[in-house]
């Protein structure tokens, strides 16, 4: 079995020898028009320093603690890029003083109940797949912290397939609970990026967007009724379709990152595989012409699956087109009949908009043998394959990240220029040669959530990439929030986004949560200095 | 123009004479098998008793503040069945103490700012539906309560065409906001049953379901962000179409019933008028047996706009059939593009659940002249006329009542049986002849909103009407909640299901809203006893 890389997204064995990783590195950076600094190798988990543990497992809870050098590292920070350049280089100062790993809802209220009376803070972790630092240890203001890994909690516990809706436990990772949904013949199909290694719970607790385009974009919309242990007891939530009795309260779970409560599981909605897909791919002058066409799409009130548009870099980078046109790919999927005239009338609306299709429309019915295979499934692949690349990156010495936001249609041309022109002129400021791109990822009625990637080289040394990564990364948000868009569509808020989130946020809502986890959380200790300060 | 009734539903001069009443109530109960007890008026407002006002006027609020007997009385109730056999009767013994028509934000936070000073209670009032005790004046414990009518606001401020959005004020009702809307060529198409007379602001604070069979079912799905006045400043979000940012701050108002703020603005998401409509009707053996074919159409993806099914006694009682079979009602809507096929597809699944097609498929397209009237039209006013007959029904001595709840799809027949069986058996134990009839009016992947109407003979007095009408809501609110399903979907809390809705939330989220609410009204003015106790 693969093991997890200790610094690195993903699994050990998939990060490339150098000669690998200078192939690599020298195609995307050459299309980007500059060279990779240098390369390295990332310091041996054995070397890496690691935050010494300042305490002593209690006798009672020797079952679910460890404190071991290795689990310490591994569960230190999230893979956000600047959680990449600091384990490459082997620093893992941030690592908490104890590691948990529970196997019961009786184990969490344990170690929970432990943690208060020892005002020791717990950080809720699942696939420690973070990109905004929402599991790192605030070591230096607590005198200990326990991080809680809740993946051993991993079961699909019951399906009803009437009501198409399973019982999943919060610590199964996405290949976990569809593996399990598999047998009843039924899938979430919830694919975030980080989908390989991240769990229901972590989904829940950030909001975590998927791979639909449109109606379901978020995990928001899959939850039927949580589960949550609190300091204060249990938090659980009847299994409704929908409820209009008083504010939601799966509403106020959804994005509390870890603040309220430790999830355990989950009703989630659950459906058959898809039989019928159609999809084509049209071209634009410019992403802001494709972005016109989804929006006319959307607005039609037709619901593809796929409907991401990708700017002529973002397009180049994924090997699709070269000619510096934009990409919109469509695709409609449904498991009860064909989709083929709502794919036909976005290539309609898409023509009208000025887009070229390319190719030609394509429909699956079943049975054919490219429906569980095909296009979409090396999409996928394609997909999760991504962040793998930023590994190398970081091993070449360039600065390389992705940040998402969203914003009404009136608004997405002004937005789009703001974001880009300011992290441009940051990189020139800087003398910076870097890239940025962007593709369109979910669409609604009334906006979008663009997303973009941002390249460029700095130095192969911790403080140089962190500091040139942290110039950019503000420019992105200082604008983002300027423009009146939103610090984050499905990344979450964490510790990186906070500064931004609590401007964004209206001043009034922001004493009621703070209010609402002291009702639960008197001692505060979960997840301390994510969403507001400590 | 026609003038609000005082005592009940809608406008005065749509309340029949005696000869039209008796025929009305005779042709609805002798198709119920029994007959009308009696027949009387209500008592005019002239002679009504209504609470002494205990507050004067301040001077500084002269300009928004009122205190004559028919202000105070009109603002006593809301529309639910004990509400309309008080006014009936002429006991307006819960009026407020004065009753405020604010014409801007500053009045509102000048308000509220004196009530807080002086420890008076605070009821934000929108078109004074609710059917939950949402708006009654808790006389008994303040020394002072005031009424804060909202309808003075009630323009259209702003709209986007791009993104089809609209920036309207709380007050306006659902035909003001139509009109308003019908310049830009747009359209809210949110219809509850109160559409005539309710406001936006209110269907904001009690997440209002509206006529949307599927997707939008409830307002919630339409805001884009929110404006409220709280007493700890003001309450403002993001436009924004979609945003991951921490638990969402539009879902903490969206069923907060007044308890946070004044509701003084939102963004809404419009659309144009659907110029393209298709419809069919399907009949049943039974409501369970439909309610089976709506399970596979939705859960084939299909989301039609019109998805009701009538059991027996509704379809009766609605004019569509005397056969005693239930009826399905399928319509589709697309200002875009024909729904035929989607029209076609659900009434195959139908047939296959046993459904036999009622005469044939109707479809029309721009420019047929019943697009815009035509039988979408004509039901949409028999639906707005329902609440009329519940006037009649109390000059008749006759309890006459409606609830709705939700509940997943495994459940329905389970739940339909026990609360069908819970009121009967009431019925029985009291030795009262009576009917309960059910619709099924939201569907969801997951599950499904059953509305409920029962009907009883009482005698023509106050005290009669009331208990009788008590025993029967809380047979049924016992039984909703025995069986695991909702107390309210789409009729908010209020003080009526509050002692429900506190066993059916969890109960750190119950701590987490009070705290939540003492953060933003330390003086616990706004809407007491709504939610939860003073």
């Amino acid at each position: 079995m693969s093991v997890r890389s200790y610094w690195g997204w993903g699994l050990a064995d998939r990060f490339p020898d150098r000669e690998g990783r200078q192939a690599m590195g020298q195609h995307a950076t050459s299309l980007l028009g500059f060279d990779p600094p240098g390369i390295g190798d990332p310091v041996p988990l054995d070397s890496a320093r690691v935050a010494t543990s300042r305490i002593a497992i209690p006798p009672a809870l020797t079952h679910v603690l460890k404190t071991d050098h290795d689990s310490r590292a591994r569960h230190t920070y999230g893979r956000a890029y600047p959680d990449l350049v600091r384990g490459f280089f082997g620093d893992f100062g941030a690592a908490p003083d104890l590691v948990a790993f529970p196997e019961s809802e009786a184990d969490i209220a344990q170690l929970m109940a432990w943690c208060a009376a020892e005002g020791y803070a717990l950080i809720p972790y699942g696939g420690g797949t973070s990109v905004v630092g929402g599991i790192e240890p605030p070591r230096e203001k607590w005198k200990g912290v326990v991080t809680l890994d809740v993946t051993r909690l991993d079961r699909v516990r019951e399906v009803d397939p009437v009501s198409r809706a399973a019982l999943i436990e919060a610590g199964a990772t996405g290949p976990r609970l569809e593996a399990q949904l598999a047998r009843h013949q039924l899938t979430l199909r919830h694919y975030p990026q980080s989908f390989e290694h991240s769990t229901l719970g972590g989904w829940i607790a950030t909001r975590a967007g998927g791979h639909f385009a449109t109606q379901r974009t978020r995990i928001d919309d899959f939850v039927e009724a949580v589960r949550m242990i609190t300091p204060s007891g249990l938090y659980q939530t009847r299994r409704l379709p929908s409820s209009g009795a008083g504010p939601s309260p799966e509403r106020l779970v959804l994005g509390s990152e870890g603040i309220f409560g430790v999830n355990t599981e989950a009703w989630v909605r659950v459906m058959p595989r898809p039989e019928w897909r159609s999809r084509a791919a049209v071209s634009f002058d410019s992403l802001i012409r494709g972005a016109e066409a989804v929006r006319n799409i959307v607005q039609a009130g037709l619901a593809p699956s796929n409907c991401r548009v990708l700017d002529p870099v973002e397009a180049m980078l994924h090997g699709v087109r070269f000619d510096g046109r934009a990409v919109l790919m469509l695709a409609f999927e449904s498991s009860d009949h064909a989709e083929s005239e709502a794919l036909a009338r976005a290539v309609a609306i898409a023509t009208k908009c000025g887009g070229v299709l390319d190719g030609e429309a394509k429909s699956e019915g079943p049975g054919t043998s490219s429906a569980a295979g095909g296009d979409p499934e090396r999409w996928k692949n394609a997909f999760f394959q991504g962040p793998y690349l930023q590994n190398v990156m970081v091993s070449l010495g360039v600065v390389a990240d992705t940040f998402e936001t969203a914003c009404t249609w009136d608004r997405f041309a002004d937005v789009h220029a703001g974001i880009v022109g300011s992290v441009e002129a940051e990189l020139r400021a800087r003398g910076v040669p870097g890239k940025v791109s962007c593709r369109i990822t979910h669409a609604y009625p009334d906006g979008l959530a663009p997303y973009y990637t941002f390249l460029a080289p700095g130095r192969l040394d911790q403080t140089a990439l962190l500091d040139l990564w942290s110039q950019l990364k503000d420019a992105a948000s200082d604008a983002i929030f300027r423009l009146g868009a939103t610090i984050t569509h499905h990344h979450a808020v964490g510790r990186t986004h906070r500064p931004w989130y609590e401007r964004e946020r209206p001043a009034p809502f922001a004493a009621m949560l703070k209010a609402a986890k002291r009702a639960v959380d008197p001692k505060g200790i979960l997840n301390p200095g994510v969403l507001f300060g400590d």
